[in-house]
């Protein structure tokens, strides 16, 4: 363990900020040479300043999945952001109304009956608001059925003039962490087949189509490759879940250019057994929505959740442990996004050393 | 839905105050007549104001999970703290010996490595410190096993004059949701006869045991019954998780005497099939460790997690959904201590009105 863990109190969400700096630029130096602009999801990282880095770094604006977190983005100056869940009732659109005269926004819908109200928000804000129809390619949650039912919703927003139809949303991701690349590969071939279709039937009804969005950390290798998706939301990358480490990058079955760059800091606070240690993180610090925590650096040690305030570490082979109370091990999050939410600041590390303190500025602005 | 739903934009965690007031009232009208002091576990409500509703009603002092939680209750005034999980550290002692003067601090521990640490910090803070001695009463997680090992750590407490030995907790999380309430009370039994096998040796040994602390909201009337703990730490009382509500609560097979005071209010933001409604609630609104939601007066409905920001909702027996876009529906959690610590503020209703919005103070606050 470095030194400044000892200034530490943990659990605590840690940055290695060397790492997140090279998983922005092996994002820069993936997407050169294609068409593709990149718009990172800030779902992940709810940064502004990791936001900013992504935008020095070649982005194009950025997405968000809340409008709570688009109203924080924008405050922080950030001002061409894409709300990707649909926004409806009377609330969100008053703020939305008042997110629209200072910032570029595009929202996603897939229903008639929320173009109208749409409508009336721009409309009353005096800035034309681009509408997104979202597309369900196959992730079975929100969007039209692939083929002509995005056609009459694009014929509804062109009725509007406060309204601009800027394209299509289609997002799969369930495929986003399969470990192997061709499953993979044939998945995002078949998402982007059902998203073609829609465009298709959008364009022969004489639409312009200027976005295509989607894609993610786990596809975005072949979201390039196959080159229908024209703006890319990978999140993921920045950090990397533990299980996104181990998927086949390419079909040569190398790793990924990206590498782990959070961690949850935690302290063995008991060992009431040779082969049990508790740790301090549970369920409160630790996210469990896709599994387990790896635990860094530590192959033969294993972790799982005790309650909302503990984990349990034990030896892979059942045999007895090495850790000491008082002794602090790193865990890998399953899944980040969800992992980040649960914590108001990073510490941000370099070469072992505290660096700064970032605030997830947008946690649980889920509303 | 009542008339206050339109006022409030969500996901958004609501209380229903008249059941709150009524299972903390049904917690004490419990307790009369039983020896035991009831030092209710703030980890559900991370709330000062709820702890002095609990005061108000009866219950001395109160428990927390983490000293981070601990600093909070006692900044809100609230100065009879036991912290439930061991503290481990230099930097956790070093905020332990700022709590101290001003507050009765008890601590927990199980090794006799923490013992010396602990003295020093009370002995530089001028305060006897309490500490209880935890047994793993079959848990499987913190505590010394049952018998002897107890007593060891109870002598070296005794060696330092600035700690004085409180007692023994025995805390069995796993029994609380057990639905039988036979296979309950077994397991509470059970649980109980290891601790005695403690207390006995501790009490061979000489020293006086003043508090037997742990139980919980769903072990609490046989808890009282067996009279093995004096102190009974129960949290989830207060709002009462989904599987809480449906366990056995007594020989007669009673349903429980408090009832769900705590919902996620969700609206349906897209309905893209017959059968499927997508809500704005997902792992970031609602937690998952304990399983999915149930929908609030809809046993017609089901609702799976459908990533960080949502949720589908389905009609049980696979039918066409009666649900419009734009509709709340309130999500009573699986489980409510880890969806409260997903929020930062409650809304207070009475008779469907907003009565106030209480801070969640002590959210994320687990180190």
């Amino acid at each position: 363990m470095s030194m400044a863990h000892f200034e530490i109190d943990t659990p605590a969400l840690l940055i290695d900020q060397a790492a997140l700096e090279d998983n922005i630029r092996a994002m820069r130096d993936l997407c050169k040479g294609f068409p593709a602009r990149l718009r990172p999801h800030t779902k992940t990282h709810k940064s502004p300043l990791i936001a900013q880095l992504q935008q020095r770094a070649g982005a194009t604006g950025l997405c968000c999945a809340k409008l709570g977190e688009a109203e924080r983005f924008a405050s922080a100056g950030l001002n061409d952001i894409m709300v990707t869940t649909p926004l409806v009732g009377q609330l969100k659109l008053e703020r939305l109304a008042a997110l629209i005269p200072s910032v570029n926004m595009t929202v996603v819908a897939d229903n008639l009956a929320a173009i109208a109200p749409l409508a009336d928000v721009a409309h009353s804000a005096g800035r034309l608001l681009d509408i997104v129809v979202e597309v369900d390619v196959g992730q079975g949650r929100c969007g039209v059925p692939p083929g002509a039912a995005a056609t009459a919703i694009v014929q509804e927003i062109s009725r509007h003039p406060s309204l601009r139809f800027a394209g299509l949303q289609g997002y799969q991701g369930k495929l986003q962490g399969l470990v192997s690349y061709e499953e993979r590969r044939r998945g995002v071939k078949e998402a982007m087949e059902k998203l073609q279709t829609s465009a298709d039937d959008v364009r022969r009804a004489g639409f312009d189509i200027r976005i295509l969005t989607g894609g993610g950390s786990g596809t975005l290798p072949i979201d390039l490759e196959l080159g229908v998706l024209n703006e890319l939301q990978p999140g993921s990358y920045v950090f990397m879940d533990a299980s996104y480490i181990q998927i086949g990058w390419d079909a040569d079955g190398n790793p990924p250019p990206f590498r782990s760059a959070l961690t949850v800091l935690t302290t063995v606070t008991s060992r009431p057994a040779d082969d049990r240690a508790v740790v301090d993180a549970g369920w409160k610090s630790v996210s469990c929505d896709s599994g387990p925590p790896i635990v860094k650096d530590r192959p033969d040690l294993t972790f799982e959740f005790a309650g909302d305030e503990h984990g349990i570490v034990r030896d892979r082979s059942a045999g007895p442990l090495d850790l000491r109370l008082g002794e602090t091990l790193e865990l890998i999050p399953s899944h980040c996004d969800t992992t980040v939410n649960l914590h108001d600041r990073y510490v941000v590390l370099r070469e072992g050393r505290i660096e700064d303190t970032w605030d997830v500025a947008t946690r649980g602005l889920s509303f």
